[in-house]
């Protein structure tokens, strides 16, 4: 049974030190299923602007991804314009055009509410509890935010933290939400709040998981450059559920080899604008990497 | 035969978040000297004024620390006086007093000079060069510098590179001296320069190591508080240096299992103001926290 991710298909206009790209596709459920289809089927639920493309989205019609879900209504298309400073650890977003995703609120059809492998990207709190109400079989289900509900919508999404089993926030999330400067003791709070794992990404720092008590960390895969960040957070999670969900297992192992495949996808995604190189990559490259991640960061007890 | 350590034995005044604390004993190689101690005997060489109260060197009377090159000179010990923000990635220099420290042109003695291991901290290039001149038979050179080296005597550094078997700087003097925005970029620049093994000291993010071509990347210890990050770098260079030359071995692995002891000794050190947790520390303690670090970074391949 395919992944059900529900999130954005946007436009962003992109600005980085080198240069600036305008209405590339984006948004998290374009990176997320294409990072995820290289292991397992997924099924998109957005919506897009009658404004979008078709040619745009063509990446996005693959084998392993369902775009029954992906509405088009009437209007434009979700817009995000953003700047990275030259260390691309400072982002600003220079204008938000919400449009047809202002009143974006899925409604899932058979056979999509029997999906049992489900992703909530960054939407409102309330919007993902209600999502996840429709899904019957549910046997795994993770969620990601950014700081905005957090400021804004603290108790809805500390609410859904009860039904969710993976986490995913990078870590300055992870410290505004709990208000501890430690991101050992910020994951520990969040265990405390319903997720059985809690995923905290670092950007090209890495990610600290915990998961039923036990922590995991690795560091970022290390890039001779950084073309555009935009979207590695969705492609690490939908690496981390796509691998996970095509291993069959759950236990700390698998979890842990999850973990490797997202910061794998991850870091293949920074490495072009928009997701064009999550488009022309394969598994072959990415098990190369994955073999790679294990050699850069094995060590043996003496 | 013992690691022989140039550098600095201070008083700190350090400045947290949390408090303050006046006339810490510090310097570079107070930190080494104490970590590598664990492993391996230490001769450091250094100079403190006559201010120096005898209590405050006497955690450096240990068994494996041999004080002889320890010289008390008229006038006062060099002070630091430093403040941590908040999340302790930024220092600030509050007032610097070299003193005695100005004129320290290390002259070594028999049996100094056969010492076949060195570290050399964060003094003067051309000093650091000097004194590697007077060791008869290295077999083993280690280096630390800070950005002030790299702004104000980089051709001098350059040329100490050419002589230096282990190159330890952090993250931001990495990118400095290496004019590289990416860390990968920048080993390989400065394994050109010389090296054979190249640290860059990332702090919490833990730590990238190039050492002859192979890249090895570990994350930090995940710790729940931050006493004082003072210090931190030089144990770490003090574990790495104890650890290696004990293990007898200088193949990848040796190195990588020293990297991962310099981490935990790093990690130990900022648990406590100046370097009080090294001085109770024991290694059954060390070896427990290494085994922690490999439960916590240890994944296999699918």
């Amino acid at each position: 049974m395919p992944i059900l991710v529900v999130g954005s298909v946007a436009l962003d206009t992109i600005e980085t030190p080198a240069c600036c790209r305008k209405d590339v596709l984006g948004g998290s459920a374009t990176y997320f299923s294409l990072a995820a289809s290289f292991f397992h089927p997924v099924r998109i639920v957005a919506v897009v602007g009658e404004d979008m493309p078709g040619q745009k989205i063509a990446c996005l019609r693959r084998e392993n991804i369902d775009l029954q879900g992906l509405e088009v209504k009437p209007g434009k298309t979700f817009r995000w314009r953003g700047r990275y400073e030259p260390d691309f650890n400072i982002r600003q977003t220079l204008s938000l055009e919400l449009n047809v995703f202002k009143n974006f609120s899925p409604r899932l059809f058979y056979p999509y509410t029997e999906s049992p492998y489900v992703f909530l990207a960054n939407i409102d709190p309330d919007l993902q509890r209600a999502v996840l109400r429709q899904v019957k079989a549910q046997r795994l289900a993770g969620s990601d935010t950014i700081d905005h509900w957090i400021r804004n919508r603290a108790d809805a999404l500390l609410d859904l933290l009860k039904e969710i089993d993976v986490f995913f926030l990078n870590d300055t999330e992870a410290r505004l939400i709990s208000q501890y400067a430690s991101l050992h003791l910020a994951a520990k709070w969040l265990e405390r709040k319903g997720p059985k794992t809690v995923v905290i990404k670092k950007g090209e720092h890495g990610v600290l998981m915990l998961s039923r008590g036990k922590f995991f960390s690795c560091p970022g895969y290390p890039l001779e450059k950084i073309v555009d960040p935009t979207g590695a957070g969705d492609a690490f999670a939908g690496g981390f559920m796509g691998y996970l969900v095509s291993c069959g297992g759950l236990d700390d192992m698998d979890i842990r080899q999850a973990i490797v495949y997202g910061s794998v996808l991850g870091s293949f995604s920074v490495e072009s604008f928009g997701p064009a190189r999550l488009v022309t990559l394969n598994l072959r490259q990415i098990k190369e990497r994955v073999r790679a991640f294990k050699k850069l960061t094995h060590f043996e007890l003496p």
